[in-house]
């Protein structure tokens, strides 16, 4: 989940600069990750990421501005990633499993859940104002499964009544309330029974199957 | 959703101790549901409920305390709306259906989320010591499904290959993955594509029907 700390960089910041406030980014999203929002202070976040407090303010004046950038961090991180070559546009069920083999293996899905959707689900209810930010993230994360499901129809591997937008909701919804109750439980197998299901509802559509009578084992 | 408040009532308290804690703990539950656990302070809760601090104090000492509670007294609601008549044990597809019907026809669904997975996800993060609580609460909402699963296989109205404990899975995940989705968007529609697709492929399992052809049309 390599990605750039690019995302909204002031245009008038010098090269140090960037790499100033990227360095503070990096350390913010690991530390709102690892902890949440509100147990996020400035003085661990400046202790963390080694500068001063007057730097922290210049660069995210307000709590408001960091968790925007964070947003902005996480969604840039997360789209990146799912754009991957791994998971070849998701063009195909392998896709698919090959996403869900990924975080259904990754250890920490269980412990500190999705990135964007643990921070998504502690702050929806505070006053902080990142409606837009949210949505635009999560609209594009749908919208790579859903072309990757329109790419599926295309080439004739998915039947034309499947319908991409609604199978690419349930998708990111079972792995987001998967990752919620794998977290509760401290199991990883909630996330497995929702992804591979979700998954498995998919194939039904798949033209070369009767998709029944093949599912996809738990890892 | 009607409920009792008597989720660990100390058996000391007199029946004045109980309808104030009772009443303690429905305005926590209300003001922690509609502006989260970080945002709701003593001094909010105090008036809300009309008690002095050092009511407060006697009946929750900490807020680890009052957050245990709120969870018992949510998990109860959401537990017994679950085993009401109007689901019937969900030992058919019209139960899953009239529980989605249900979510997605209810306007605050998709503002305030689930009651008991927005609190989870919250202070999932949190040092607050309620892990058993949670996770006693979302193992018996999933055996609620999962024993309705267990019974349309034994009325013979669900294939033996069925797998209940997974489609049990895959159905809570739907449903908290897509509350989230929809508190993003603002919008209904994620959570009625999550919640019908993961019934639709339960209905794949049903006897009755090759399922495929009859999938349900989001209300």
């Amino acid at each position: 989940m390599e990605a750039t700390t690019g995302a909204r960089v002031p245009p008038k910041l010098t090269g140090r600069g960037q790499a100033t406030r990227g360095r503070i980014l990096e350390h913010a999203a690991e530390l709102i990750y690892a902890k949440g929002v509100h147990a996020t202070n400035n003085e661990q976040l400046r202790r963390a990421a080694g500068v001063s407090g007057s730097q922290l303010n210049h660069y995210f004046p307000t709590k408001e501005s960091l968790v925007l950038a964070v947003i902005a961090w996480q969604a840039e991180r997360v789209l990146a990633f799912h754009r991957s070559a791994r998971f070849t546009s998701f063009d195909s069920l392998d896709g698919f499993r090959e996403w869900a083999k990924y975080y259904t293996a990754y250890e920490r899905s269980y412990q500190d859940g999705c990135s964007l959707g643990s921070l998504a689900s502690e702050i929806i209810k505070t006053d902080l104002d990142v409606h837009e930010e949210l949505a635009g993230a999560f609209d594009q994360w749908t919208d790579i499964f859903r072309d990757g499901l329109l790419q599926m129809q295309r080439l004739g591997r998915l039947d034309a009544d499947a319908d991409p937008t609604r199978l690419s909701n349930l998708l990111l919804s079972a792995y987001q309330g998967g990752m919620l109750l794998a977290q509760i439980a401290r199991d990883v197998v909630p996330l497995e029974d929702a992804l591979y299901g979700a998954i498995d509802y998919v194939q039904t559509f798949t033209t070369s199957t009767s998709g029944r009578d093949v599912r996809s084992a738990p890892v």
